[in-house]
């Protein structure tokens, strides 16, 4: 019998090559988990996960599903040997057993990132792998204006990767993407920018924090982000935000 | 004109061996911070501190000052000079001119830390360097309850060093401090543990932590931490909590 199954994946992108296995030789989390899989049931398994993360973004619920046709263990018991076998920048939070149809990408719903931003003067020290540091000061209001614009179901062609030897172009032929969320939360010096989505672009929540933070600090003005929704070129839109801000917080199937 | 400068300093503990300058080779906070203080002011400076803190442990708020000849430089450029000469783990963030008498360690009045743990089976990836992970469940209202025995003014030396020889023995001939304030917060499986006190003995918030730890997973029994302050006596208390869940977050003087 084969088995579907269904894992959450929480990881420190710091010292990762993203998340999708590349040439020899580089650290990924797709071939770490895949490393400990071949370990653990003796056979050849290739991950499935709801997406790519770049290098140095992290996750507290990434999703990814693998086929086995080992049947002896245990949802509990595949969690417990993934973890004893993964290196600690890596921690399955859960393991479940999932209809054959079950695909981590294919049967994504919804995705929620979260971008972290330190504003203040003095640059970070404590915890500085997991937030941007922003010096300038932020129009916070006008930040909160534009996002606005953002959301509903639009074209994120101009929020996509300018290069198109970047793109995944498999599933970037339709930039078209519903934002259901979006939400600025400050505390104390920390800015949090939490997108809720059908889909994201490749680099669409980096390249809409750049953006964000280029109408905050009047690089780009009032209307700005409804302007490049609709003329949709990406040189219009600010510069990619850092990856070491952003987080996958949660993929809903 | 000698000025005495007061500095609020952020920093991740993780790569330092404290904040104590020891013998030569080991990379501490206060060597960092006057080797830069020296390249500035280009004078030999000894920064005073609130008190150590111990390798691993992380601060938001430490408080040290120094006295320096040069009159040259406003606060904001000695802080902004600071930060370009120091390493990326530590932060300066904030100077300031205060009356000669003021000293870092004696003139403080009370002290904030902060313990966090993650209270989950699964262990901890992201941001590991600033969590304890606790895998077994915690009795959260067993602690509560012990807890509430450490508040007002006793004598702690059961929870200080086991060990004399480690001991900051000028300090701590008198073990008897004030806890104005212990709370317990539960976010999601995080733990979060806020002490406020007149001072602190060496390692105190650590054996403190490790012997409600011992409380939560029933090693301890109810009526533990009123036996142990009665009894003064080291070995009851529980083990030593780990430096990396540890923050300094606020020195008031």
């Amino acid at each position: 019998v084969k088995r579907n199954i269904k894992l959450t994946i929480e990881y420190d992108g710091t010292n990762f090559n993203g998340w999708q296995i590349q040439r020899a030789g580089t650290r990924t989390i797709q071939g770490e988990i895949e490393k400990a899989l071949h370990k653990i049931f003796n056979e050849k398994i290739t991950l499935i996960g709801s997406g790519r993360t770049d290098s140095g973004v992290h996750a507290l619920g990434q999703v990814a599903n693998f086929l086995t046709h080992n049947t002896r263990l245990s949802t509990t018991e595949i969690l417990n040997a993934l973890n004893a076998n993964l290196p600690e920048d890596i921690s399955i939070l859960k393991s479940e057993d999932v209809p054959q149809k079950f695909h981590a990408q294919y049967s994504a719903k919804r995705k929620t990132y979260r971008y972290c931003i330190l504003n203040r003067k003095e640059r970070c020290s404590i915890q500085r792998d997991f937030n941007t540091f922003i010096p300038y000061k932020l129009n916070l209001t006008a930040i909160q204006t534009e996002a606005k614009n953002l959301i509903g179901r639009k074209d994120f062609r101009a929020f996509t990767a300018a290069n198109p030897a970047e793109r995944n172009a498999s599933i970037e032929k339709n930039t078209v993407r519903t934002i259901y969320k979006f939400q600025i939360q400050k505390k104390g010096a920390y800015l949090y920018i939490d997108i809720e989505a059908n889909g994201f672009l490749y680099k669409m929540v980096r390249n809409i924090v750049g953006t964000l933070l280029e109408v905050g600090s009047a690089k780009l003005s009032k209307g700005s982000v409804k302007r490049i929704l609709l003329q949709k070129d990406r040189s219009l839109a600010g510069s990619t935000a850092p990856a070491k801000g952003l987080c996958l917080i949660k993929v809903t199937y």
